[in-house]
C-alpha cells in the first residue's frame, strides 16, 4: 500500500470521504494482504457507522471487480443479462429462470454462491443433480453460456478475490448489515461475470438478510445508481421473503420442485416471482417490446417445453444426468420421510419461513459454518400455505430426514412454525416494490 | 468465549451498551485468542464510533485489568501512588517525580513504556543509565519498591496481558482516538500494580496525543470517573504540550537534565509540572494537610539532597552505576555536536515540540516502529525558549548527533522548528487545568 493503512482507516472512522486512489489502495491491501486482518476488520466497522457516500461505493465497487479477472465472453453475441438475489428460504428461481431467460435469446452468464444459514444457495441446489459440474473453468464458463444460453459456476477465486476475504471478514465480524458494502460486495462480482445488465431480487422479511422494507429500498436505489454509474443498468424488484418460496425447502426437494415446474406444475409465487425477474432481464436486454410482450413470450416458452429443452441441453454441458427431467427419482430420496399433520382444525395462520429455514439446517441441509458439508436429500415439502383451511389430522407437511429421530424432532418444530388459528389470514403481495416504479 | 463474537461486535455497532458479562467473554477472547484480529479491529472501530457508557467503561477496564496479574505488595506499608502520562516531547518527569515522591514516604510502583513516534518514553531515558535494569520480575520490583520507595518497570506480560494485544491492534488500526479505550488502557495497567490511587498529566497541545483542551478534559474526566468507579481515586492535570518539558531532547539527554535537576539545576517548566503532580500524589496519599505543606515538604527534600539520595538509592538496586549522579559524563557523548545558530536578531516566536520530537526520531533517538533501536546519545539541547530575545548568530540549540552529515540536516531543521520573530510571545500556563477544579 501506498498510503499508511491507519490514516486512511482513520480517516473513514472520522467520517470522511476516501478519494478513488485511497480506496484503490486500501483494495490492493486486501488482495496482497498488506492491509491486515485487524486493519480490514477496523475498516469495515468504519465503513458500517459511517456509510459512504455515492462516489465512495462506485470507486469501491470497481476496485473490487478489478482485483481479479473481467470476463467478456466476446464469442457470446446475445446480450448478456444475470439475476441475483440477496437470498432466502426455498429460492429456487434462479435454477428456473436462467432457461426461462435463454430461451428467450438472452445469454444468462451466473455465478453464483453456496447456502449459509439458513438461506440456501443455487450452487447446492444444482449439486444435488447427479453429475452437476458447478466447477467450471473460466474458458469452459464461457463455452457453455455460448452453445446453450446460460451456465452456472460457483464462485471462482480469479472474480472479484478482494470480495471473497472481505466477504469472510464481514461475516466473522458483525460488518455485514451495510449497504454500500453489499452493493459493492454483489456488484463486485456481477460485473466481473461480464454481463451488460443486472435483475436484482432484494428478498424483504422475516426470512431476509434485509427485514425491514425501508432497509430493501435502500439497497435497491444503492444498486441500481452504483450499477448504472458503472454504465450497467441495474433493474430491482423488492419481494416477500416473510414467507417461503414455493413448497420446497431443502436442496433435492427443491430441484424436485424446478424438474416440475419445468413440466408444468409450479406454485404461483415460485411462478410469478420468476416471471417478474425474467421479464425484466428481457428489458434489461431490449428482447421484448414490453412487460407484457416479455411475459407472453416467456410463459409460451416455458409451456411449449422449449425452457426444459435448454435446462436439458445445460444439464448435459455441465455434467448432468439429463434423465432426471422423465425420472425425477434420480436424485435420490432421504431415509425417513414423515408427514407433520395438523394438531387442531382451522386455518394455517403463519408458515414462518425463519424457522423452517433453520429446521432444513439442523436437518443437515444447510450450513452452520462455510465448511459444514451438507446431505442434499433432507428437507421439508409444504403440503399447505397460508390461509388454508385444515383439519385436525390433515398433513400440513412431510419431513425428509436421515435419521428417524432428527424426522420425530423436525416434524415437531415445523408443526410449531405453522400454527394453525382460527382466523384465514391472506399472504401479502409476493412483489414488494420495483426499481424505477 | 461463550456469546458468538459477531454479535457483541454487532450490538457495539448498533450503539447498544455491551453487558458486564458479555464484556468479559470479549475480553477471555481477546486474551486467549478466540476473538480474531479482524474481529478486535471490528469491535474495536465500532467503539471508536459509537462510544461506551460509563458502566460500560469500567466493565471494560476491569475485564482488561484481570486479564493479568493484580499485584498487592503486601509488604509495603506505604501508601502506593503512581503517576501516568499521555505523552510528549521532552517528558521527563517520572525520573524526578518517583524519587522526590519517595522520598516524602509514599511508595511509587511505576511501570512504564518505551517510546514511540515523536513521544519519549520513560523506559527508553531510563536505559541509557549505563547498567540499568528495567526488566524486574515482579518479584523484584515489589522488593525494589519495598527498600527504596519505588521502583521502575518495563511493560510486563503478566500484567494486563489483553492491553498489550489491544493496543498493538489500535496503533495500526486508526482506532486510537477514543476515550473509552484510552481510558480503559492506562487505567488497567496502573490498577494491576498494586496502587491505592493515580496521579494522571493529560498532555494537550500539538505534540500531545490530544491537541484540543476539550478532548484532554473529556479524558480527564473519563479517568477520573472510572478510577473513581473502580475504587481506585485518580487527581488529573492537563499540562501543555505545545512547547517542550525542559531542555532536553533525547533519551541520554534528558537523563542528563535530570541528573542536573536533582543537583538543584532544574528549568522552570518541568520543575513546577514535577511539584504540581507531585503535590497531587501526597494528596492522594493524605502524606500532607494541604498543597502548600506537600508543596514545601517537596521543595525541602529536594534542596536538602534526599531526592538524589532516593535516586542513588534505586539506581543501586536497579543495577545501575551511582558513579553516574558524581560523573554525568559516564551518559556518553553522540559523536557530533553542533551549535544551531540563530540566523537574525529578534525574539524566539515558537518552539514546535512536534518538529522536534520528529527530528529526534530522524536522528535515531526514537522509535517509527516498535520493534526500532534506537541510539540513546542522539537528541536536542536547547539554549533558549519561547520568548528569549536572540541576537543573530546565537546559539538557539545543541544537536547531538550520530554522523555530521545527520547533524548538519537536523540543525537546518532546528533552526526551521525555533523561528525568530520581531514581536516576543509568552508561552501559556504549564498547568492548564485540574481535576475537581
Amino acid at each position: 500500500m501506498r498510503h499508511h493503512p491507519a490514516r486512511l482507516i482513520a480517516k473513514k472512522r472520522d467520517g470522511l470521504a476516501l478519494s478513488r486512489e485511497e480506496i484503490e489502495d486500501l483494495i490492493a491491501g486486501v488482495v496482497d494482504g498488506s492491509l491486515g486482518d485487524a486493519q480490514l476488520g477496523a475498516l469495515l466497522m468504519a465503513v458500517c457507522c459511517n456509510g459512504m457516500t455515492a462516489e465512495e461505493t462506485v470507486a469501491l465497487t470497481l476496485a473490487m471487480r478489478d482485483s481479479g479477472v473481467v470476463l467478456r465472453h466476446e464469442q457470446v453475441a446475445r446480450p448478456k443479462i444475470d439475476k441475483h438475489s440477496t437470498g432466502g428460504v426455498g429460492d429456487k428461481v434462479s435454477l428456473l429462470l436462467a432457461p426461462l431467460v435463454a430461451a428467450a435469446g438472452v445469454a444468462v452468464p451466473m455465478v453464483s454462491g453456496r447456502g449459509l444459514g439458513h438461506t440456501g444457495g443455487t450452487i447446492d441446489k444444482l449439486q444435488s443433480l447427479p453429475g452437476y459440474r458447478t466447477d467450471l473453468s473460466l474458458a469452459r464458463f464461457g463455452e457453455v453460456l455460448e452453445r446453450c444460453g446460460y451456465a452456472m459456476l460457483q464462485p471462482n477465486e480469479r472474480l472479484a478475490p478482494a470480495d471473497r476475504r472481505m466477504y469472510a471478514t464481514r461475516d466473522i465480524s458483525g460488518t455485514v448489515e451495510s449497504i454500500p458494502l453489499i452493493t459493492s460486495s454483489i456488484l463486485s462480482k456481477k460485473l466481473a461475470e461480464g454481463i451488460d445488465g443486472l435483475v436484482m431480487d432484494v428478498k424483504c422479511g422475516r426470512a431476509a438478510f434485509l427485514q425491514e422494507e425501508h432497509d430493501a429500498v435502500q439497497l435497491m436505489d444503492a444498486l441500481v445508481a452504483t450499477g448504472g454509474a458503472l454504465g450497467i443498468p441495474v433493474h430491482a424488484l423488492v419481494t416477500d421473503m416473510d414467507h417461503p418460496l414455493g413448497l420446497a425447502i431443502g436442496n433435492a426437494l427443491e430441484v424436485r420442485e424446478v424438474l416440475r415446474a419445468l413440466d408444468g406444475d409450479c406454485p404461483d409465487d415460485l411462478r410469478e416471482v420468476t416471471l417478474a425477474l425474467a421479464t425484466e432481464m428481457l428489458l434489461l436486454a431490449s428482447a421484448a417490446r414490453d412487460a407484457a410482450a416479455a411475459r407472453a413470450t416467456l410463459q409460451r416458452l416455458w409451456q411449449d417445453g422449449i425452457v426444459r429443452d435448454v435446462f436439458r441441453q445445460n444439464l448435459e454441458l455441465q455434467g448432468g444426468d439429463p434423465g432426471v427431467l422423465d425420472d425425477h427419482e434420480l436424485l435420490g430420496r432421504a431415509p425417513y420421510v414423515l408427514a407433520v399433520e395438523a394438531g387442531r382444525s382451522g386455518f394455517v395462520v403463519d408458515v414462518d419461513p425463519l424457522q423452517l429455514g433453520q429446521i432444513v439446517v439442523d436437518l443437515g441441509g444447510g450450513r452452520r459454518q462455510p465448511d459444514d458439508r451438507i446431505d442434499p436429500l433432507v428437507g421439508i415439502e409444504l403440503c399447505r400455505v397460508l390461509g388454508d383451511e385444515v383439519r385436525a389430522g390433515d398433513v400440513l407437511a412431510m419431513v425428509h430426514a436421515g435419521t428417524e429421530r432428527e424426522a420425530h424432532d423436525a416434524a415437531a418444530r415445523i408443526a410449531g412454525a405453522m400454527p394453525i388459528g382460527g382466523e384465514r389470514r391472506q399472504r401479502g403481495a409476493w412483489i414488494k416494490r420495483r426499481s424505477g416504479a
